[in-house]
């Protein structure tokens, strides 16, 4: 009897067929031990072309869309949850950061196809095209949700290389694709499983993270504008150094900003630009991004709303110019409670007393779908809580744990 | 009588053929109201080629040499004078900034020619190659007297494009000619003008600068080291960002360097970089320049040794670790008492009271002359105190008045 009650609550998944194909998947454009692999380059459309025959090998109805998403489709009659996450990477980025959540939706569809309980439900298996922003926000989900019209599409071009999305796409062999779009009626919700890529399940000696919901962020950009001069003959007093102004500014964030902190508060001065940006010459412009993220929105709303106000300070003061402008402003996004109880029920099966629940501080395709489907999330540590960085890992046994939790939860979801 | 007298102690430059020289050669590489030139460009050559037919119908001996200066020699039998400057420009620089000085010699030249009061005298006059640093430092003036070598040259390539100086030198049709070397015993002194580059002489409203000296200068390179991370997954306590820690640092000079301040100190942070410089990314590295300048040897050793205790202060508080680094300590040079006589003289003859003595601020050829030989600058008020800018410029009452002076100043100095 106890086997039974196993199959009917916990499809096995293969932990080494798992590892083994995450292993495979980053070869396509390997750097040293991460991988770069923009969305659309060479060898990101050859490890989609691999991606959707691992699909078909799992019995899945595979396809790759005309923004270069790759879908699984599950052929079971019953209910079903649509799974995913990108296979895209940061420049020189890491070997898990997205591709994971991908394999862990091929590997949880094996698994039901190899369980005879599982045989009635089904999941689909989605990466979403250009998670990293190789063209532009979210480009595959948001294009799945119906939320990127073809203006904006004319309009994208690589960071990378300039190359047009459209040009990419007809490389890609995709021009002449439509562009697949939700039937939200299909499924029970959404699933994505991700690396943390922070440091708070190592420090909490965690090894499963049940996502709250993912942070509001707000993106500012600020320009000082000073005047440009002569770094050896302009007298001090007479100096209107956007450069001063910049940093001046920065520092006033940074202690205005520590005294208002919420428990998941985050700030980041991520980009800063000297004009000219030379030894020998005052600069005459500067520029910088500020970005806050908290789960809260007032938080995040109070914050944006400080540093507009000490750049209106600064702006009064003198002698430059400050001119602020909120470049984007993503609300949060609350996980559905019952996909985390079920995550949760899972973990503690598998690693009793090892999940917490947390929020997301970094953005994920799942904000894009919780638009239209029931959402949530799974994490698994980073070691070092290192990301964006090509030795950015997870260990192995974490991996296939994350997996057959996620496995677990989606059965539990699909017969619940 | 007066006739007489006026014609031994004053050449008469000729205002309009001045500025319709000037005008000429701004045509070479016309940017704006400007001139982009970098030294050894297309258009840097055709114009060295230009200036030496205008050497050799001003009766001067012309030659280009092997790196690059022109230069026109008087045949004159008794003493001389060295006068020059540079005729390279800044990346989309002002039209005055270096050449003036180099015309003015030239201009120079033609007055004692059409004096016979000033036969027996001469000039020889240069433009020395690559002021602006398009290959390197002094490029030109250093070869001169001896202090560039080959292997220096060999590793030089340009800032613009890449381009070897190597290559520059052989594109120019130089490769074969030889490096001119200074023969001291050649000379009285050094004599160089320049477009003052800030705002002291508008400011005193006076028109003619005599330069005491130029300013010794520090640079000074900071790298900041950090840990690159996610900007939304690294939790604000465990970070160590890089960029916090420049802006920081940089706030902390410009606070205690206020304090320490003389009357002609000047500190510029002129350049920064993050690193990676994204805005999603926690800058794991980022590095910035710390220029400082004042005519006081101590006084620019004092902030440079404050600044290095303010990075060790911050390197031992961490999080990130700083080091600093003394790229250059360039001497201040004192210009020769008796030549600032002269220029003094003459500015009282011709704008009387319309004079003062100030330092230089900008580096200039003339420091590099001054190793080998007695040397002396006159400035002209630049107007706003704009440089390094292609909106830069003189008055033409100006630029033909300084001339007149440095003419005088020239005949006095050869007849003393």
């Amino acid at each position: 009897m106890l086997a039974v009650v196993r199959e009917k609550v916990m499809p096995r998944i293969d932990g080494a067929r798992l590892i083994a194909d995450l292993r495979r998947i980053a070869e396509f454009g390997r750097y040293q031990t991460g991988v770069h692999r923009p969305c659309l380059s060479e060898v990101d459309v050859a490890s989609r072309r691999w991606l959707a025959e691992r699909f078909a090998e799992a019995g899945l109805e595979a396809s790759i869309d005309g923004i270069g998403n790759v879908f699984g489709r599950s052929r079971a009659p019953g209910p079903k949850l649509l799974m995913g996450s990108h296979t895209d990477t940061q420049p020189r980025g890491g070997w898990l950061d997205g591709v994971m959540g991908v394999i862990y939706g091929l590997e949880v569809a094996r698994a039901f196809r190899d369980d005879p309980a599982c045989r009635d439900i089904g999941v689909d298996v989605a990466s979403w095209a250009d998670e990293e922003g190789n063209f532009g926000s979210f480009v595959g989900s948001r294009s799945f949700i119906g939320a990127l019209d073809e203006a904006e599409i004319d309009q994208m071009v690589s960071r990378e290389d300039g190359t047009p999305l459209r040009q990419a796409i007809a490389q890609a062999g995709l021009a002449g694709e439509p562009r697949a779009q939700l039937d939200p009626a299909r499924y029970r919700g959404y699933l994505e499983a991700h690396i943390e890529q922070g440091g708070v399940l190592e420090h909490e000696r965690k090894r499963i993270g049940v996502v709250t919901g993912i942070v509001g962020i707000v993106l500012l950009h600020l320009r000082f504008t000073g005047k440009q001069n002569h770094a050896g003959t302009t007298p001090m007093p007479i100096r209107k150094d956007a450069g001063v102004a910049l940093t001046t500014y920065c520092s006033a964030v940074h202690e205005r900003f520590r005294k208002l902190t919420g428990p998941a508060t985050v700030w980041t001065v991520g980009q800063i630009r000297l004009d000219p940006n030379m030894p020998s010459i005052i600069p005459g412009a500067a520029e910088m991004l500020l970005q806050i993220r908290d789960p809260e929105l007032d938080k995040v709303d109070e914050l944006a709303a400080e540093a507009k106000k000490l750049a209106a300070e600064a702006n009064a003061a003198g002698p430059c110019g400050v001119a602020i402008e909120q470049m984007s402003r993503t609300l949060p996004t609350r996980s559905e409670p019952k996909f985390m109880d079920a995550l949760q029920a899972a973990a503690e099966t598998h690693a009793p007393g090892g999940w917490m629940r947390m929020p997301s501080g970094a953005g994920h395709d799942a904000q894009i779908l919780a638009k239209k489907l029931p959402s949530a999330m799974l994490f698994v540590p980073s070691i070092g809580g290192v990301s964006h960085h090509f030795s950015e890992d997870t260990g192995e046994a974490d991996i296939a744990l994350g997996c057959q939790v996620f496995a677990d939860a989606a059965a539990a979801i699909l017969r619940g």
